[in-house]
């Protein structure tokens, strides 16, 4: 099977990874999201791309904050947007996925947007749709267990690409628990694709994957080291339950050893920009003042995040 | 009282149950879907019919699936929705239901869809309103109890009508656990309605309600004989409390004697056609094979059910 | 700090409370509100005022029907609105309320209906606003703790309004649970700012706060003697958690001396109101014959609502 993103003429028919995605395509994605930011200023934040088109909010796994995104992004290209909260649905009935997705393919949806625990969700989706030959119908993967959050990739991509240009000369590192996180995943793709010289990954020997030198990655388990000279930080989220147990002792020893302070990013170009997806856990892996600081683009990423969204969904609509 | 389903010109007014309700009426649903299939297939997917016009999806019983269609059929007619899970909210504060009502429809509601685990909600609701001169205010009944699913009924006929055209010299089978199904219920008060000569019911004793002889129903407890020479078989879903217990034995004893198999399914006309309201459990009451089968119309039932209720909810909004 | 519910110019910037709300803008509003109440009757019931612009119903306290209110005033000003029930969200995810709030507002969000159970809330989410210099989004307070419910309080104004013309000859008694009452607080406040002479509050010892003679307050804990001659009552909804234990003997008992009943109605003027924010607990607070008898307007406060809902939100959008 071809890559099951792409239709018979190349364009994004699905959007399930950035790994093996076209950098013109990546480009395109960015470039449509450029004039989108505009939009958001504007006394009338909408455009009547996707009127009268029937956007499914699929989340199997709650996430109030992505889905959020996902809704305004909707809601400002003028889409109808149906809400579904699947683990206390059909499921729970015991209906099968593909049962369910065919059930709300016949009422004319027109794109599934689709979060799941499980990696390969998506996918397994997307590849129902081709079967079937009702590929019309678009399948945009807001998050798949470990595997891919695409659209964090790209928002992430967005941000990097306004502060710092051009991808071609920069030093990008992601810190922290990269092994369990699809935005590492993600980002690393992204940051491949678009030509950036020099990723690195930061983290503990039990929160790095391995493979990631395969990936063209270079691996560093002493915080200072991984940060000196970068123009990039890109700090993950821990989630509350590694932070004790099996993969770390707590906390407070993560933040000694790897939370980003001042200190810390001071081993960073000057001009370096800290970014995280959030939601952040202050303390832990960031210290307040790095996170307001005048380095951070925390926020910028997220504003960035609903044009990128817009971006994404209105190229799928379009193709 | 007369039939609180119409008005005094005899047009509809509230949709609470198919029992009563004029065959002109019918048709008239039916017809008015017919005119709404082919919207769904636009590039923009909306009339202005219910522009301004605010639905109350009231849904007293958790049901995503059909919450979602009305959800749908409200917004590809520009009304604007509300949706309320009220067993989380009002009542839970002590309110009663008619009190809720009074509040919500004093917010200029236009229309309440109702889904309630008690049979007559819906129709003490309307009788409220018609008896406090509001009616105005429609309702449409989205399931209450074991009495009246009336929408899935006429998405049924609708989908009978499109793959039979006539209804006068049809047989039709409904098998499964009728006692308990307010589709069934709705079902056969639709065939009747509609001339539909012969209505069968197929299922254990255990299962099928005394009165339907009275009703025009021939019984069947021999799937076999039942499924013989019939064009178009209803299956229903068995519910997961019935599957082991007092009423069966277990869903593999149950699949045994009342399962639609391929063998089964060639007793029937060649021609025939498989429906089911779903969700539907494989391999409990219908054989996956023929399930996703050339007779198989059930994703069309889906289709068609988007049709329907955005007639009925124009229709009563015209009213 | 000034008053931060004003901007420089005077104009309202955020609704957080009643105390302190200038006359002219309380009247502003009300004025505001009557060219909505009509708006509400029409055929479409729609205006642009609010096109494209976003509003987040921010309800880290569940209240289906103040968010129903909001939701609706929101969509009948054509604005886009997204529901976020946070406590199962991202605060349960470790993040702080106002990254929540950054994180939303870097979305563009025009509007944030904020529903919280502690006091103070929605002027902690205005202050940093303001202190970030994004004061061009505005907080609109849905209920906060017992602190304050401004909306609910103008929407009783505006009913106060409509039926007595003027607030300079009124009594008006507020009775029941006043101690733990963001509504009467709320009341209390706005119908000193419009000049009403008497105020009065009944109740027993054990349900007023101290400091009410302060605030201009006549007290009661007579019911009898509280509702000789009033013009207006507002019964207060009394908490299920009140109505047995430390603070009151039993729900019977309490009806017994404070329950509203047409007996002692009639010690009222004739033409005396009757005034409930909902939902009503009948034979606890109030009687059901007065409940639904002549002189409630508990459903056109209701009306009412909405109309004053949408005049407040039309003017911080303009402002």
């Amino acid at each position: 099977m071809h890559n099951p993103q792409l239709n018979k003429n190349g364009e994004l028919q699905h959007l399930l990874t950035i790994e093996g995605l076209p950098r013109a395509i990546v480009t395109q994605i960015l470039d449509t999201a450029s004039s989108f930011v505009g939009i958001s200023d504007r006394e009338v934040k909408k455009v009547p791309l996707m009127r009268g088109k029937s956007v499914f909010n699929l989340f199997f796994e709650n996430s109030t904050r992505t889905r959020t995104t996902f809704e305004i992004a909707s809601k400002r290209l003028s889409a109808d947007v149906i809400n579904l909260n699947i683990s206390a649905s059909s499921t729970s009935k015991g209906e099968s996925l593909l049962d369910t997705i065919d059930n709300l393919a016949a009422m004319h949806a027109d794109m599934f947007v689709v979060r799941h625990a499980q990696s390969g969700a998506p996918y397994l989706i997307a590849k129902h749709l081709i079967d079937t030959q009702r590929s019309h119908v678009h399948v945009v993967n807001a998050g798949d267990g470990r595997h891919a959050h695409p659209t964090q990739g790209l928002l992430d991509m967005y941000t990097i690409r306004h502060y710092k240009q051009d991808f071609s000369n920069l030093t990008v590192a992601i810190v922290g628990d990269i092994l369990h996180s699809r935005v590492a995943r993600s980002d690393i793709h992204a940051l491949t694709t678009l030509g950036v010289p020099e990723v690195r990954a930061i983290g503990p020997r039990t929160l790095l994957p391995s493979g990631l030198e395969q990936m063209g990655v270079r691996v560093f388990h002493n915080m200072e080291e991984g940060l000196r000279g970068v123009d990039v930080i890109i700090m993950l989220r821990l989630q509350n339950e590694r932070m004790s147990g099996a993969l770390l002792p707590s906390a407070q020893e993560y933040f000694k050893s790897y939370g980003l302070t001042t200190e810390r990013l001071a081993l960073a170009k000057p001009d370096a920009i800290v970014m995280h997806p959030g939601p952040m856990n202050r303390g832990v892996e960031i210290e307040s003042a790095v996170a307001d600081g005048a380095q951070a683009v925390i926020l910028p990423q997220v504003t960035f995040g609903i044009a990128v969204r817009m971006a994404v969904m209105s190229i799928l609509a379009g193709n």
